[in-house]
């Protein structure tokens, strides 16, 4: 349903919803403010991130339908920046009219490991090999027709690694299979594919069915995490044709409007394939606050609020590394930042979680320069000194 | 007082308290967030623009010194976005150990034209002549002596162009000083000199003593009030070279942490003169937002929080244009917006101020390109299509 114009020409009476206060709908927040937009986030936690910046917040969980509803009442847009939420509940208040973006077909589609990979099978894009595994048999089945190593999934629930199990030798099917509860949750297996590098496309359709990309970004990943990601990613010409190729192909087969990433496999002989798709902003994209002259959270606004998207481009070479909390808990504090913020083109964002613990999201740092391997060494310059660490 | 390291390494713990809840601190508050600073704001308004991010409001006048206290009590670091406040009250403050940011003596000496000039003056700063006035006698006296036009001036309380008379003709001088209270208020009269470009300087000093310039603008007023700034400003590199001089020279003059602004004239020699200094952050460094590495907001807070300074550099000539209420009155509205969100790096900043008058500074636009000739062009553009009205 198209959104009232002059709705669209006050934009400080515009109230968007946001299912989740973490730093994405933090950062969403600081761009929408830029235009005087109102937004409510529902989150269960009263000092999540976006909590300090929202005008108001509904304390819920995401699958709470009650508290999902009554967003929706009070807003002309709801958006999410989780992926772990309730979609029927979605999709039957798109069906009451309400504006939902991206499309909660597209959300729901994407919960399910399973329906994700099928869907981009049947749509005939690129992706690595997967099956459907209920039994332990079923496992070994699969490895003596395919080989090791395998990885083993959990079709719902799973992200930064949880859910994911790597099955190096058949002695490990088992245990595999208890950790991710096989006889209760729903599985799948894939190939353990080979690549050289991880990459991702952070794409957005607007309102008029227009597709824009962000510059495509490497990613590092440790412990299933992502560390840093590096752009313009460092591949052949010709790969970031095909993912750029690729990621039209994926936009055209996925509804709603918003910003989406594409995530991608390179493989040693060039060839890209589709890892996973998430209908929102993306980890991978916060290097485009600095390093572009749009960021993915504006573009995010832009494409849900139904005006016309911008064309982005890369104002400088862009590498994006985040603060993960460091062994000691406690309450947050970053060692070195001081140091740190004497670097030129260097810019650190630190979420205003109270709280850190081992690997835990704290905050990213984007460094710009004059291309990927001198902000390589930067980078490790910059890890060497500063810390996320409790007191 | 220097801050304490731990709180320095805790930003999310950072109180800062800004007197005044305008675009201004709206604007530092959207830049400290991203490092997770807390926020309280001192504002009689409770649906100021700040109000919808501030952490805490305490509302309040700028001379109420019983809220003033409470607001230095509760923070970290005090600093303004307006100049008429208080100044004695953060004097004693001080006194008692608070950081209040830039100094209060410089805001005290700035609050008055006279001072301010006197200041300038004894300093061996270059600005226009001035002379005190208390009588209609004196204005004539000094009209016989120096010609005309001359520019009456309220020493206290000026600000777009508010407080400012200019006499043209000998018949002007009862009225100007009639208008301005002569009888009750401080004036003063000053050459109305003929320049060809008017210039501004936003600066920062860093905790350090370290100063650095943003790249110098040129500002177009009417009716008193900034309309546009263009960066580079058109004028000659030994123009831009004697305004560096001179704002160094005024800077190292001035107390106190913070970005101040320096606007200058320049007169058809080439010559540089000192207008007027603003200890704070300034309508013309808007353009910082987009068109530098760094903005004027996040360089004030690097400087009040005691962290080093950026070396701020232009990433693309920029225009920033004010976005003024029109005649209608009434609750904002922005026509042409989407039209105008079409057009290639063009960033519209809207306040979130819920009603608009003529003339009301209602938001902003940046605009960057080529050369400041394109960008005059696109402006063109932009103001024929974008207009603030009310409903």
């Amino acid at each position: 349903m198209a959104l009232d114009k002059k709705i669209k020409n006050s934009p400080n009476t515009v109230k968007i919803g946001i299912i989740g206060g973490g730093q994405l709908g933090k950062m969403i927040i600081l761009e929408g403010k830029k235009l005087g937009i109102q937004f409510i986030v529902l989150d269960p936690d009263e000092n999540c991130p976006a909590a300090s910046i929202a005008d108001e917040q509904i304390l819920g969980g995401y699958y709470d339908s009650e508290k999902i509803e009554k967003l929706a009442a009070c807003c002309h847009v709801l958006t999410y920046e989780v992926e772990h939420i309730h979609a029927d509940i979605l999709m039957a208040l798109v069906e009451k009219g309400h504006s939902i973006q991206p499309a909660p077909t597209t959300l729901k589609m994407i919960q399910n490991k399973y329906r994700q990979k099928t869907f981009l099978l049947e749509k005939g894009i690129a992706t690595t090999e997967f099956e459907k595994i209920t039994t332990v048999v079923d496992i070994e089945n699969y490895i003596r027709r395919e080989g090791l190593p395998a990885i083993l999934k959990s079709c719902y629930g799973g992200y930064d690694g949880k859910g994911n199990k790597v099955i190096r030798t058949v002695d490990e099917i088992e245990k595999a299979y208890q950790l991710l509860g096989g006889s209760t949750n729903e599985l799948m297996i894939e190939k353990y594919i080979t690549f050289t590098h991880e990459i991702s496309v952070i794409a957005a359709r607007g309102a008029y069915g227009e597709i824009r990309l962000f510059p495509i970004g490497e990613n590092i990943h440790e412990e299933n995490i992502l560390r840093t990601t590096i752009v313009p990613a460092r591949v052949e010409a010709s790969v970031l044709q095909k993912a750029e190729k690729l990621a039209l192909e994926v936009m055209e087969e996925l509804e709603g409007t918003g910003v989406f990433c594409i995530e991608m496999f390179v493989d040693p002989e060039g060839n890209v394939l589709v890892n996973e798709i998430a209908p929102r902003v993306h980890n991978s994209g916060h290097y485009t606050m600095e390093g572009c002259n749009i960021s993915q959270f504006q573009q995010h606004l832009m494409a849900i609020l139904e005006y016309p998207l911008a064309t982005p481009y890369l104002i400088k070479p862009s590498l994006m590394m985040n603060l993960l909390g460091e062994e000691k808990e406690g309450r947050a504090m970053i060692e070195g930042l001081t140091e740190v913020l004497q670097y030129d083109d260097t810019y650190v964002h630190f979420y205003g979680k109270e709280y850190t613990k081992p690997l835990r999201k704290m905050g990213h740092v984007t460094l710009l320069g004059h291309n990927p391997e001198a902000l390589m060494d930067k980078a490790e310059k910059v890890k060497k000194v500063l810390k996320i660490t409790g007191y």
